[in-house]
């Protein structure tokens, strides 16, 4: 698409999303962001392991840096979007689950309790971190029967592995809440807003 | 659908939704709900001519509440979620616009102000309203330029005339704001998470 065409500014340089994941594509795209998704190269599992005793904020700061960094330094001159997020109930952090029983037994974990996701995004240009944004949400995962979770897991198969929490609030998931405090596009992984706004300060979107 | 394959309790009644709106029916399908979209027989021209002295809150209960009835009219029996949605800015109620020229009118009025949604969602069942909920949100729009405007005017088209508000946050819209305090769902027009709880209180959903 030619920028005239966009709400790009005209000569505003390539934006990149450092991200596999498919609601950041998603929430960008729906923005009228123009840009390329490049699969960061994080070894996240390596990296998790590094920061152990990192809380969630901290953890997910350190990978959304460090997506950004990775594609941004074989990309000179791109802005480089990087994002993620972490889910804390208590004292402990979850991550992906790995499958189906994986997601179930999170699902369970959470159950009747209230936890945080954490939602960080770097921009990334010529190898430095140029801005960051964390924001937070809170959620509070309703009592829901066994016979509830097992229909929830059947109805939604493999897509409960691709979000940190084993729940997606824009689809089904919303039937497992009974409150849910914060920004959607934060809950869905990428504070949107406040990215928009750095672009458009930094003259990559039109004011 | 079968109901054992489903979220729905077994031998649970009909759900309608007495909306002709584009997000409720993605709201409540994406939620993993099973129901009919029936167009409600009711002159809004008329109610809101009515309803003229009423605030934005009690005109969006008032048009929840008749959309619901009017269609409990016609299907004993059935649960029929009505929705209606209200945007204040300062004193005016403003009202979805008829074309591209009003959707730019109103972006205008809006811009570098705050306004309030009201999302009302009524439940009707045997031509009575059996539970309602009214929730609102506030959201700032930026002072965006002139030229930003008609390139989203553009990129828009009539998409800006399908919600009271001539944006949709969930696509290019959010780059109109420069924040939302509300929860996303009744922004889109529909408080979802009441509505699924009072759905679960009388047995249409399973717990």
């Amino acid at each position: 698409m030619r920028d005239q065409d966009t709400l790009h500014c005209g000569g505003a340089p390539p934006v990149l999303l450092a991200s596999t994941s498919v609601s950041r594509r998603q929430l960008l795209a729906a923005a009228g962001i123009n840009f390329e998704a490049v699969a960061p190269d994080v070894d996240e599992v390596a990296a998790k392991r590094e920061l152990a005793t990192a809380n969630g904020r901290t953890l997910a700061v350190a990978l959304a840096d460090r997506k950004a960094l990775a594609v941004s330094a074989t990309r000179p001159g791109a802005v480089v979007v990087g994002g993620d997020q972490t889910l804390c109930c208590g004292d402990r952090l979850f991550d992906k689950p790995d499958g189906v029983d994986a997601a179930r037994a999170q699902l369970c974990a959470l159950r009747g309790r209230v936890h945080e996701l954490q939602s960080a995004v770097s921009v990334a240009r010529d190898g430095v971190v140029a801005w960051r944004h964390i924001a937070s949400a809170r959620l509070a995962m309703r009592p829901f029967s066994d016979d509830f979770l097992e229909r929830y897991v059947t109805l939604s198969g493999d897509t409960l592995t691709t979000s940190v929490g084993a729940y997606r609030l824009e689809g089904p998931g919303a039937q497992l809440f009974e409150r849910v405090d914060g920004d959607y596009f934060t809950i869905l992984g990428l504070p949107l807003l406040p990215l928009l706004d750095w672009l458009r300060q930094t003259g990559v979107l039109r004011q």
